[in-house]
Formats: C-alpha cells, sequence, structure tokens
C-alpha cells in the first residue's frame, strides 16, 4: 500500500512507524509487527498503530527517516513483512532448547541493530534468567558481544585489565589499582560504566579528574602512550549489546547470570586483555551473598576466560561495608588521591587496592610469584602510583597539577548524629547509597556520604554517624530526611530511641 | 523538581511523561521507571527519556493530561516513585515461587490499569509460558481477570454458553448453535472476538448481518429479549486484562496454557455463565495437537470450571480440516445461512453444529440426555432456528429479512487449478488461512477462500482446488500469487507438475 509520509521529529530509538489503526488492520498488521519500506531500497520497521495518525499517512520517526534518504520521501509503499528469525529462536529457548552459535549471534545482532521489541527483549532476558545457558551458549554469547561492537588491538602484550563485580559502596579501588599496574610497565585499558543504581561508577569518579568519553581509538592510543586509561565504556561502541540488555534487566532488576557473565568477559575481550582479576564482593547487599556463590561464580569466570583465551584470577573480597569511607563522587575521588598523595587513608581502601593490583603484576610477569602485593605497596608508597595517575589524568585532558585539597565535596552539609552511646550493631549499605542518590548522587559530583562509623565501631550520643553532602540544599534536605526516617547505621541500644525520634518527628 | 508542562496529543496507552535525559538524571530516574506527578492529587506515570524534550519541560501524554484535570496545568511538581508492588510478585514467580490470591490480583490490576510496561508485561507472560500456574492459581488469575472488569448478572437461569478453542478455519458455527439453543428457550449471551491471526472471527461474521459492538447492559437486555446475541466482546469491558496480555502473547506467538484457561473461563464467568459447552478442535495445525493433550485441556477446563461454580462440558472435534468448505467472513455466513435456510451444505458443519448445540440442550434442561443432537437437528430442520436468528439480527439492529443469496463474496475471483488428476493428499490450514488473509481477510468482508477439493477428494487436473474471494483486485493478485508459489493443497502425483509450475513461473 502507497502512504503519504509524515516524518516525525522524534528518536524512537529504533526502525519504527505509526500507521493508522485502520491501515494497519488493512495492511493486517498490528502494533510490533513488522513492515517493510519501499524506497530505492528496503528498510525494515516495527510498526505502533494510533488514532492521531490520519488514514493514509505513515508517521516516520527520525532514525527510520535519515535511513531512507537525505530527505525523506513523500510518498512510500509499504507491505507486511515477517519477524525476525530469532524471535524464533528466543521461542525455542523458551521451550527450553539449546541454541547454537548462529542462532545465539542472530539474536545478539539483532538486539544491537534494534530490531527486536520490548517484549521480545524481555523476554530473551526473562528466560535467560529462569533457565540460564550452557558454558558453550555463553561462551557464543560472549563472541557475539564482541564480535557486534568495536574491538582494540594492540602490539604489545600482556594487556591487563580489572572487573569489580559491584554491589559494594565506595569501590573507588580502580583509581589506585590502574596506576600501579601502569607505573610497572604493564598496560591497562580500563573500560569502565556510570552508576545505574549506585552512588557513583568508576566513570563517575574518573569524571571529576579528566574527561573520560574516549573512542576505542583514543583508548588504545592513551594507553600506549601513558600505559593506562580510565574511560566511559558507554561512550565507545565496545560490547554494545549489554547497555541493551540492561535497558530490559533494570526495570525487572534482575541479572541472569549467564549475561552477566558475557557482559564481563565481553568488555575485557573486546579491549584484547590477556589477563584480568575480577573483585568479587561478597556479603549481604552485594550480588553475591556467600563465599559458596563466590567460588562459583569464580569457577565460571574462569572458565570462560580459558575458553575466550583469557588468564583470569579471582579475588574474593569484603563487600558488607562499604570500601573506605566515603561514597559519592567528589568525596571518594578525595579519599582515593589523599591515599596515593600521602599514603594516609582507610586500610581497607589500601589492603584492597594493593592486593588487586598485586595479583596483576603477578599475572603480568612484573612481579615475581607471592610478592605483587609488595610491590604494588611500595609504587604506591613510593609516589610512582601517584605521578602515573598524574600522567593519565594529563593524557585524558584533564589537570596533572591536582591534590587532594583541590577536590571539593558539596558545600550543603548535615550530620546524622547517633541517638545512643554504643556499638554499631547494623550497617546497611543499600541505604548507604540511597541516602547518597537522593542527595544528588551521581550526577551531583559534589554529593554523598562521609562515614563516620563503620560496624563493630562504638559512639557516643550526638556524635555523628554520617555526614551527607550535597551540591543542592533542597536535595539535602531530602537526604536529611530519608537518613533520619530510617537510620543506616544501627548503633546497639537505639531501637528504643527510635521510637522516640518517630514520636519527636 | 518543578516542570514547565508540554501536553502531548498523543495518546501513549498508559500513564506516561517524556524528560529530558540530563532532567531525568537530575530526578535519579531512568526510563521505564515511575514518577509521581503532584497537582492537585498524585499520579504515577511512566518515564520516557529524549532529547527532543528541552530541559525543565516535561512532555504529558494524553492520558496523563485528562487525568490531571480539564485544562493541563503549566507546572507541575515531580518526584520520583516506587515500582508497583506487582513487578515483585512477576519476579517471585521468575524466581518459582507460589504467588497468593492477592498477589495475583494486584498483577491483574497492575495489567488493567497499565500500570505496567511492555518489558514488565512480557516477563509476566513469559514466566507463565514457562512454569505455569498451579490449579489454585489459574482460579484466583480467573477471578481476578473476572473482578477487574464489567460483569452481567442474569435473573433468570440457567445462562448458557459456548466456546472455541481455535485454530480451525471456517468454524462458524455459532452462527448455528446460538440461534438453535435460543430457539429451545434457553438464555445465550454469547460474545466472541475478532480474527488476530485467522481469517474471520466469530465477531467478524456476526458483522456481516449486523452491529456486533453491544454494552454489558445491551447484551444483557438483547439476551432477555430474543434469548442470544452474538457480540464482540472487545467492545465491552469484559475480562479487559485478556486483550492487554495479548499485547505481549501475540509478538512471541505464545499463548501460556494458563492465561488461556483463565482468559476462556473468565469471559465465561463474566458473562454469568452457569452451563459452558467447549469445542477442541483436535489435529496438526490446531492449537491441541493430539487427543492426548484434548483430554488434559479439557479436564483443566472442567476443574476450573468446577472452581467457580460452572458446569463445564468439552467436546473434542476434528480440526484438521476446515468447518464446511468457506473460509473469510461473507463467505462463512453465506454458507452456515444456507444451512439454516434450507439444511443444504457441507454435513461437517451440521454434525458439528448441532452436536455442540446438543450438548447445551442437554445441560439446561431442554433435551434429555441423549435427545439433545436430534432436538438440535429438529430445531434446525424445523426453520425455527432460522427464525431465531434473525429476530437476533433485528436485535442487534441489523435486517432480518436476509437470504442467503443476499450475502455476496468478493467480486475479484481467481480459481486455483489442480496441476493433475489424482486424490488430495495433503491439506494446509495455514495456508488457506494465509492466503484468506492476503486476500483481505478478516477487516474486506468479501475476501476469503471457497475449498472445492478437501483431503481424501478426487480432482481432475485443470479443475478448481480453491476459488479466492477478494473485494480488491491487488489484494487478489497477491493472494492468487501466493498460493500459486505454495500450494494450499496437495494432489498425489503432483509433485513433480509442481516443478514444472516453478518453471514456467
Amino acid at each position: 500500500m502507497e502512504f503519504k509520509v509524515e516524518p516525525f521529529q522524534i528518536k524512537a530509538g529504533r526502525y519504527k512507524v505509526a500507521l493508522n489503526t485502520q491501515d494497519a488492520k488493512e495492511l493486517g498488521v498490528r502494533g510490533g509487527d513488522r513492515v517493510q519500506l519501499k524506497n530505492h531500497s528496503y528498510l525494515t520497521a516495527i510498526v505502533e498503530t494510533g488514532d492521531i495518525i490520519s488514514k493514509g499517512t505513515v508517521g516516520v520517526y527520525q532514525e527510520c527517516c535519515e535511513k531512507l534518504g537525505k530527505v525523506c520521501p513523500l510518498m512510500i509503499n509499504i507491505i507486511p513483512a515477517s519477524r525476525p528469525s530469532s524471535i524464533g529462536f528466543i521461542k525455542k529457548m523458551m521451550d527450553h532448547q539449546k541454541l547454537t552459535q548462529e542462532e545465539i549471534f542472530q539474536i545478539v545482532q539483532d538486539i544491537v541493530r534494534e530490531n527486536l521489541t520490548e517484549v521480545e527483549l524481555s523476554a530473551f532476558v526473562t528466560t535467560s534468567y529462569i533457565y540460564g545457558l550452557t558454558a558453550d551458549e555463553i561462551e557464543w554469547l560472549t563472541r557475539a558481544m564482541i564480535d557486534t561492537g568495536e574491538k582494540i588491538e594492540f602490539d604489545t602484550h600482556p594487556i591487563m585489565d580489572k572487573h569489580s563485580i559491584g554491589g559494594v559502596p565506595g569501590n573507588k579501588i580502580s583509581l589506585l589499582v590502574v596506576p600501579i599496574v601502569a607505573a610497572n610497565g604493564l598496560l591497562i585499558p580500563k573500560t569502565s560504566s556510570r552508576a545505574i543504581t549506585g552512588a557513583a561508577g568508576t566513570a563517575d569518579l574518573m569524571e571529576v579528574l579528566a574527561p573520560v568519553e574516549f573512542s576505542t581509538d583514543e583508548i588504545k592510543s592513551i594507553t600506549e602512550k601513558v600505559g593506562g586509561i580510565i574511560a566511559w565504556g558507554g561512550a565507545t561502541n565496545i560490547a554494545p549489546a549489554d547497555d541493551k540488555l540492561i535497558r530490559a534487566e533494570y526495570p525487572l532488576s534482575i541479572d541472569p547470570r549467564c549475561q552477566m557473565l558475557a557482559s564481563i568477559m565481553a568488555k575485557k575481550g573486546a579491549v584484547g586483555a590477556d589477563c584480568v582479576v575480577i573483585d568479587i564482593p561478597i556479603g549481604s547487599g552485594t550480588k553475591v551473598p556467600t563465599m559458596e556463590d563466590g567460588k562459583k561464580l569464580a569457577r565460571d569466570l574462569i572458565e570462560l576466560g580459558e575458553r575466550l583465551g583469557m588468564r583470569v584470577e579471582c579475588a574474593m573480597t569484603y563487600g558488607a561495608s562499604p570500601v573506605g569511607r566515603t561514597v559519592g563522587p567528589a568525596a571518594e575521588v578525595k579519599e582515593a588521591i589523599k591515599v596515593l598523595e600521602t599514603m594516609e587513608g582507610p586500610n581497607s581502601l589500601i589492603e584492597k587496592s594493593t592486593a588487586l593490583a598485586g595479583i596483576l603484576l603477578e599475572m603480568g610477569g612484573a612481579a615475581a610469584r607471592g610478592q605483587g602485593k609488595e610491590m604494588a605497596m611500595e609504587t604506591l608508597r613510593s609516589g610512582k602510583a601517584f605521578t602515573k595517575l598524574k600522567e593519565i589524568i594529563e593524557a585524558q585532558g584533564g589537570n596533572p597539577n591536582i591534590t587532594h585539597t583541590d577536590i571539593k565535596a558539596g558545600e550543603n552539609r548535615a550530620d546524622l548524629p547517633s541517638p545512643a552511646d554504643g556499638y554499631v550493631i547494623e550497617f546497611d549499605n543499600k541505604r548507604i547509597v540511597e541516602i547518597a542518590r537522593i542527595a544528588g548522587a551521581p550526577i551531583d559530583k559534589g554529593a554523598g556520604v562521609w562515614i563516620h562509623r563503620k560496624k563493630g565501631e562504638t559512639v557516643n550520643k550526638g556524635d555523628p554517624l554520617i555526614t551527607i553532602f550535597a551540591d543542592k540544599s533542597w536535595k539535602l534536605t531530602n537526604a536529611l530526611k530519608s537518613a533520619e526516617k530510617d537510620y543506616p547505621i544501627i548503633v546497639e541500644g537505639m531501637l528504643l530511641e527510635r521510637v522516640q525520634t518517630f514520636r519527636v518527628l
């Protein structure tokens, strides 16, 4: 059928057209079906139906318009198109049948090309969550995620990389691990993410110090120049399927294990990593509640690495409490820079960073087996790590003359005082993150939480448990209200007091 | 945060607002998250993010605007809102845990109120497909589907009803069953559907004779007046969850058994049915391939009926071949009316209609056990059924003086000749439906297929296997091309001939 084209100046995120409900019936298609637009060439688009489109007119969203030519045509011929074959493969998964490598590649390619609707994508993610995938399928999924995106190929080897499974607040260790490794002559092209549900991702942190958006070519050349980089992966086209899967996983609050494995290893594979250390925080509130789970995850990661030709080592770390005493971009960076500059700072941060950097130094052959951690510590102590970070900051376009005193947390501040004398008997990571987010993290760089007391520490009534920072005073007010309503830190003998607090409110 | 309101004259199908990507970050929400709009009262809406919305502005889709007041406010305050609890219940299903009655009600209510996004709805449907539901859960799902929509309560009883599982083309039997039952003094308020993937639903058929869109009050009063009605369920608010579930089931080509059971029985429960006969067509190409499956489905339907206080009987019928010899709205109606008028017509249609009507006559106490079919046949033979159908047509606002000769199939016609002498050895229901749809069914009432030869029948080379009808000549051309390219009917000795046919093309 011939339709008058009405270009929509709206991005749909995919090739999409809108048809009048009657016209769609006439064509024999329903919302979510595909049609072929025939101009000079064919273009398949997903149909949405509605009554705002006049009969005989097709609403063409921006991506389609751009694909059809410099100028959107005035008239276009539309015919029904069949569904992408990957929907049949998703159905096959739902029927608990194994997929072939080609079928998995087809699904991933259709996800990357935005050929699947939300309903179809969600069916894939839900089924992956319920049934999981076999080791073969996970390998193929990982390879497909690598191959449907950009890749970096270095001329020198080994290439080192590091990943944290996440779920623990204040995990700023990449700011120390990357310069320690690079200062010892190894290449570490670290791509990282921004926080989705957290208070600050590594990319959010690094952005306090320097730009983080680089092309894969730039990532390669900066790494070759100064040994390391801390870039935002989202600015590249590395393993692009991952972000698109998150669009369905996030609303359901799920992270299917098979997709988590593939997502981690695809990003490492795409930057050409040879040796990878993976930080697995264990504890309630993290993604890995028990050591048992952690060991299983470690085995899966190591096996997947072997299949892909990467050496993987995993470090199980304490995740029930934040790393260091800060949560939120500027506060975390200040804490990390202070350690690099002065070696002064929380033990949890120094220990964890040097332990992980040490593993990489050993894997990369810079340190002898068993000597990695000490070498990492020495690199930190000597100031070489800080010098290297400054080089990296400069290479990324930031100010290399930074000191920890230059970094300012938000000017609006409020303490949450302890309502009792006693020991901290409960510490709720998730609430700390929530409070930092209400205060504005990660988008407001100055927003965050300074933690004065961790589990097992004593506190006097009236002393601050946490200090909340915010760039905007109204956000501080909201964060403080939230903290007062539901304390993130519970002090022994406090429960009775909490009732009083409620009465006062 | 305070936003300038930009009303969108677009229906989103749900409460939805669009925010600038930066503003969304500032608010701490992502696409698919919920926000509360605070005007005089609170309204929860789903967020979509994009760059076409200016910073500081919120795009408010039509449903939201209408809910906010007669005139959309100029400014509005927006705060993040939590996710509906039903998402947690869907997650629980994904973790293979049983749901409570309240949890299932909450999910169904959120589906009906459009509180769930496509991603969430798809997760529910996919999980239902994979794990199924327990008998308790199916009962609660059915009750929730009934209770979240309109209900009809009749003063007289019993109320009879009939349902066909579908999947067999040409199944026009409701046009005979309803008047036969009503002619014997029983009430039968039949709501039916339009074809989604078929060539003609019962509602599409009845629409050839009379209007089919009625409110529940009208359905009740017409049924009380003339004993029966054949209405389109989609025009009512009966079990509205069903249509919304189909939005996720259709793109995945799935029909989870638990939802199929609930959907059928909810529609019967909502019209107050006491006795229900269910036609289960068996055979390849139908929804129920084997007798084994059919018996299982029958037991499930009967059990669910008991739980809901309905007497259910199931009839397993032959479904590998169309009922009668016509497929497509006008052609099917013509065939059915001819039987009612003259008793002339295909045995398969007469036998099946009187068998199902007979069961209802016995269940409703109009016929003695074992006498139902004969009574149905007599009602047909005597012309009482036709008289009753005319009354129903008149009550629905159609022309009661209709005869079968008044009903015209499409003027554009083409035969598909047999390329060989021999027996029909294969008959492909799905291809017949496809050809009828390409010819324009169900939207073009005259479009359809006349079947000259069924399985096992002989044919001479050059004689027509089918005749295709269409209202529009270009659709006829497409349908004929499709039929010639891939024959719906295979005649013994034809395979060699097909090679020739391809050569000729």
